[in-house]
């Protein structure tokens, strides 16, 4: 009984038993929070790569239960799991073939593939999450992708503020990243140090910048029960004595009923005061900051612990963190 | 199909239908915003003011349809309709009547009955929550109260963040209303222009005051997975030229596993700088701050929008905001 004063709903039950999948950065930072959760589980873990298999978690993460980890996504789904935390890739084609695994053994996923967080509707890709959503559903799954952006600060964050609004006439999200304070991934990704010339020759081939930005404009226009009529995103550097310091990411969209949509993205070594701003025009206007911004290392770590505990009532399928759930 | 690019879910489906009971000031703001949605229906509207009886909504609210205002419950729910806005007292005993009928209709409902957004759980009030939890269990209809505050900015906008979090040590939410800019109720509700002694005995008679932050306190430990150990709140006047401007409440509380939450209100005529601001220690830490705060009166209606339009998916029975739903 949810009233008295005993402690809630998910609590009670047993935990949810998860199985940690890809034990990079982010897995294992996943792998460590569980370790002090309740609600959560840490059940399984596994990685692909072969000087991991077979070793304890114990050594990977000190303190860590001593839990083999399992080479094989199979072996480790049969050590009882509930739902997986599958931190492997950002693409979709790489996650697609656990996710069908998945399916088949009955096991929620969340995930923190980027391109999960808004699935592709056109082409290949399209097709592939259309049977991925049909896989969930049929097996009464959910899988959802999520992380800090996207995921939370430029989509999600904003729709929920937005549920404190009669009406919701635009969306303005800044977020300004101190790329200096972040780990080595990010510098690179951001193009730290290269001349210009390599940074456009980066960003033309997809292997530098942010690449969630249309995601979550799409996720916002879903949250606002419409879709996206035009979407435009600028790519530029950011410069110091001749070299990148890293990104200045601008796109600006509008949904199929007008309301504009405007996210800015600036990740570089040395940006003053890093914050997160969300400025959402309407009934009532709200105008939100987040001083020193979300550390986006561990908010994805968290948004991907929110989502898992959410995962046993949420709409089955695969869902977005815009959804209502 | 959510996947495909058409609006989201709840908008291809038929609207709900919504009775709007209560029209005083929030009631008739909620039944003027439904009239500019898609996803929700004005169906019927209610009142037992007998002036009001037998007259149109469009007498009311200028544009609205011409819906005959109904001085019954029963009349209202003839009218074909999926869930309920109960807008006619902060106390649970004035609305438990309206919300049983409810359950016999098999309607949902969203209140701003503040009583309700965070049900008691001893004595008789808690006797009631406990039938109207049950009867909303047996019909398969779901009970929620909500508002700006509680509601939102001191409970549910800070377990939204915690969602981005992967451990919350402890909360603090402060309110800096400008009560010079607010309706004449809450002027007078916050006790301008009385003298202090009249303030001090309008707080012991809990005529005056804001009732709110006892609630928020509660479920924000519930939604962090916990209790309250212990909540203490203290109201004093602010005072101006020898008179009561309004108030100041201060709300210290821990949990069961020792996290601090600290809730602070100031709503007085000339307080400088409005704002909300939400500070929550943990890992990542979330230092928010809302510029001129959120309008109450417009987000109040804004959360019930919001609450109405999650009936149908929530969990059954009588919840709080600070379900994960």
């Amino acid at each position: 009984m949810r009233l008295d004063d005993a402690p809630p709903v998910l609590v009670k039950e047993r935990p949810l038993r998860i199985a940690v999948v890809g034990l990079g950065p982010i897995g294992l930072e996943v792998a460590r929070a569980l370790m002090g959760r309740r609600d959560l589980r840490l059940a399984a873990a596994c990685d692909v790569v072969p000087s991991l298999a077979g070793r304890s978690l114990a050594d990977l993460i000190p303190g860590a239960p001593g839990i083999p980890v399992d080479g094989t996504l199979d072996a480790a789904l049969a050590r009882g799991v509930d739902a997986i935390a599958l931190c492997t890739s950002s693409r979709i084609e790489a996650v697609a073939g656990d996710l069908a695994r998945a399916a088949v053994a009955g096991v929620h996923v969340a995930s923190s593939c980027e391109e999960l967080a808004a699935p592709p509707t056109e082409g290949a890709a399209g097709e592939l999450c259309r049977h991925l959503d049909e896989d969930a559903r049929v097996a009464g799954v959910t899988f959802v992708g999520t992380g800090v952006n996207p995921g939370f600060v430029m989509d999600r964050l904003p729709l929920q503020l937005a549920g404190a609004m009669v009406r919701v006439d635009g969306v303005r999200v800044e977020r300004i990243v101190d790329a200096g304070k972040r780990r080595g991934p990010l510098r690179a990704k951001v193009g730290e140090g290269l001349t210009v010339e390599e940074f456009r020759a980066g960003i033309a081939a997809r292997r530098l910048g942010h690449v969630g930005l249309p995601a979550s404009a799409k996720l916002l226009a879903r949250g606002l029960g419409t879709t996206l009529a035009r979407c435009d995103e600028k790519i530029d550097p950011v410069t110091g004595e001749g070299r990148v310091l890293g990104v200045h990411q601008h796109l600006v969209a509008e949904t199929a009923d007008g309301r504009p949509i405007d996210l800015l993205l600036q990740m570089w070594v040395g940006a003053p005061a890093p914050h997160d701003r969300v400025t959402l025009a309407g009934d009532p206007p709200l105008d939100v900051r987040i001083d020193g911004g979300t550390q986006g290392d561990r908010a994805t770590v968290g948004a991907l612990l929110d989502a898992l505990r959410r995962l046993p009532r949420a709409p089955r399928g695969l869902i977005t963190v815009a959804e209502p759930y």
